[in-house]
């Protein structure tokens, strides 16, 4: 069955301090859905409260994209924490964030793990446990945004969490629905024709092509796009352009549910 | 008129991983009413659960104890923020604790200023302004917990917050109803007669000595005790016994508004 | 007399983590000077180690710029420290970047104060003390760099230290020899005409004009040019190319001692 | 050959800001080596000064105990940190505790990997190579102290460092020359008589009974103690009790090579 609307999300507010990351002045206007830094691995309170404000005014719903503590590393380095550790990071960072949405007149909309939470997610289901229950109870509405077809959609169902299944639109994918590793080739699609084709694909039979040639069905409501590689705004038009050719309405992921 | 009933109040939280601070387990049992840190300037996600959770099993009401974005100095040293820059810190650590305590099944009462926050809201009308602000935002029904007699007493309740006010039990006082500083001589009271005869004074005729022996009115309804210096456990059981001599009812402050 | 070599400092290495600041690898190629991020306001040990090899590669004498424990105001926010403190601080950060340098082969060349450290020190100086001591304590080899004509010029020198005094390409300055404050117009010179002249004037005369028009004679020996602003690199052609129009070397500040 | 003189290693410099950590004032009396804290995993720069003069006034030994970039978890959960990394934290944390020790009119003796570092090293060659090329460049003089019999011994040398090897006084080992691991019942001695049939038994015939029963023969010149458990001062005096029972003096590492 053919999709007639999607969600578009992007990460934003990672930029901290005097440091400045990512083009969110732009991409907010191209995507529906905003997953905003927490202050762990990126974004500071006063970078929170200002992307939050830029959601505001352009319509963009707001999740959270809690983090490891590790600034340094921006989250993207595994570290060796407890199921009880990681719940109590996610109820801080989501908790901090809702503030802000809330004071902004706005309701949070969901919560999506960041970086290496989500390479330590796949591998130790009692890490993703922990992170939907950190979830569930700062609000049950709140929805869990994962990728299509993992074990942490299940996960998050079982555990009464609304799941929105999201696919990358320039990543390449394995068999088995995983990612290709950033390390090998092909792991990035740059051709904007590449993922104009692959969008379409998606739209018309809910199925990608893998790395190895295989057809992969994947059942999806987001697609998440990058605003921080170069050619980020122009790739995020090709999505937007394929969708509006085939009548593919972009709303927040909690309107699809 | 006699005070019958009055709250106690006492920092807490204030571990930092590996680093333990205060006899929380201890002097839970003793008060009323938790200023919690909220990860700023001491505790964090951990911390924070387990202090709510401690607080909840003895019955104590939990309040936030924002401080400024610095551990290394306990949030002890003035740093020159904007109004802006402080507003966003307290959303930012409110919202934090706040999450834990609903997580908890409570209801977070209070917010109180840490350290070198108080000393330079009390130099900058702009700084206590921004601060209530955040918390009104946060929740109309959050208490600001404020030195007695103090203007920052006045610019909350202008901004529309309920306000408790507090004396210090341990701490000298000057004609102005400021603290005497801890740089002086006879600025922390140590004997615990001379601070008994301080409580019964002010549960009597809800005045003060100050350091130059004038008499001094404090409308009061909460006593801040400390719970991490020497012979902590034994002033606040003087504290406790002078209150019970009196009649006085210990009661988390929200019910005193 | 007529100027016939300067060094040319800029700040660099205030990259963090993921985070990229500054045009290094374009101006590292312009100056003779590095005033390079210690890890406290700005930089990294990755950072540190990158931007010695960059110096390295070009020629380019490298100095610490170490700046206060606040890396989510950049250093810039002033705070209440000690003497004690700040001695503390500068010896662990110029320790720290010494130790990169030194296994480039190299030999660490200065210290400069960074951010609120350079305003705290005007008004203060036991702290201009506590950071020369620390720099003397660490080599008395090391040259400190100071605003020409101000008062931290002389007790560096009372103090044993080297001093080279530098002035700011693209400041407007007050009689007192301070620079106009960035909140007040004109206070930073944007038009390379303007600064141009400005260099010229220096190097034939030693004197610039204040912002109220006086002619004010300032001994320097380095000038102080900016890599993260709009338009720098073309600012510090202008500079290059009006030394060399006078016939003016560019040389590592240590060489001008 | 029995022994007659050995080295007593203890972590040191472990507080904090506010936050204070282990005995260091008495245990400083009883060591001839103290490893140091460098600000990563705990210590500041204030601590770090305090501890090397506690250091000098007592004729003991400063070595550099880096850690990882973890203040929260104290440098005791694994990072996935690449080699390079490692090398750069550890160049960062040596060489600003060698500051210290300098301007102490000290020298830096040796290094010691901390917590989750000396776990990592253990499955990954490379980060040991890392850390002992940091050691090997800031200083050919620095001692490497490393588990006695450890894979990590060799490389050391290999790389032409200097290495004294270390036994644990109150912690059980496996047959492989590695420690029982802390999750493990008897993993920790806490028994005083046990540890000081330990401490002969070591002396005597340089070898020590596996926690399967076995006798382990290991070289060693150093005695690990640990400052921050209950009963750790007595443990300590044991062991010297034994250690002089048996005409074995204690001095610092570096005069045993």
């Amino acid at each position: 069955m053919k999709k007639t609307v999607v969600d578009l999300n992007c990460d934003m507010g990672e930029s901290f301090g005097r440091y400045k990351l990512g083009l969110d002045e732009e991409v907010i206007k191209l995507i529906s859905s905003a997953n905003v830094g927490c202050g762990f691995h990126a974004g500071d309170p006063h970078v929170m409260r200002n992307t939050v404000a830029l959601a505001k005014e352009h319509g963009v719903a707001v999740g959270a994209h809690p983090g490891l503590p590790d600034l340094l590393g921006f989250g993207r380095r595994e570290m060796k924490v407890t199921p009880e550790e990681v719940k109590d990071y996610f109820i801080y960072q989501v908790g901090a964030l809702k503030a802000f949405v809330e004071i902004a007149g706005m309701k949070l909309q969901h919560v999506k793990m960041h970086g290496a939470l989500d390479t330590m997610a796949r591998a130790d289901e009692e890490l993703t446990r922990a992170m939907c229950e950190a979830t569930r109870g700062i609000s049950p509405d709140l929805v869990w945004l994962a990728h299509a077809g993992s074990r942490g959609v299940e996960i998050a169902r079982i555990m009464g969490l609304k799941v929105i299944q999201e696919v990358y639109a320039d990543r390449a994918y394995n068999a088995d629905k995983s990612l290709v590793s950033r390390t090998l080739p092909g792991a990035v699609l740059k051709d904007p024709q590449q993922v104009g084709a692959r969008i379409k694909q998606l739209i018309e039979t809910g199925a990608i092509t893998t790395i190895d040639g295989k057809t992969l069905e994947l059942g999806f409501d987001s697609i998440c796009v990058h605003g921080d590689t170069p050619g980020a705004l122009e790739m995020i038009g090709t999505i937007r352009g394929t969708l509006a050719d085939h009548d593919v309405a972009i709303r927040p992921m909690a309107e699809l549910i």
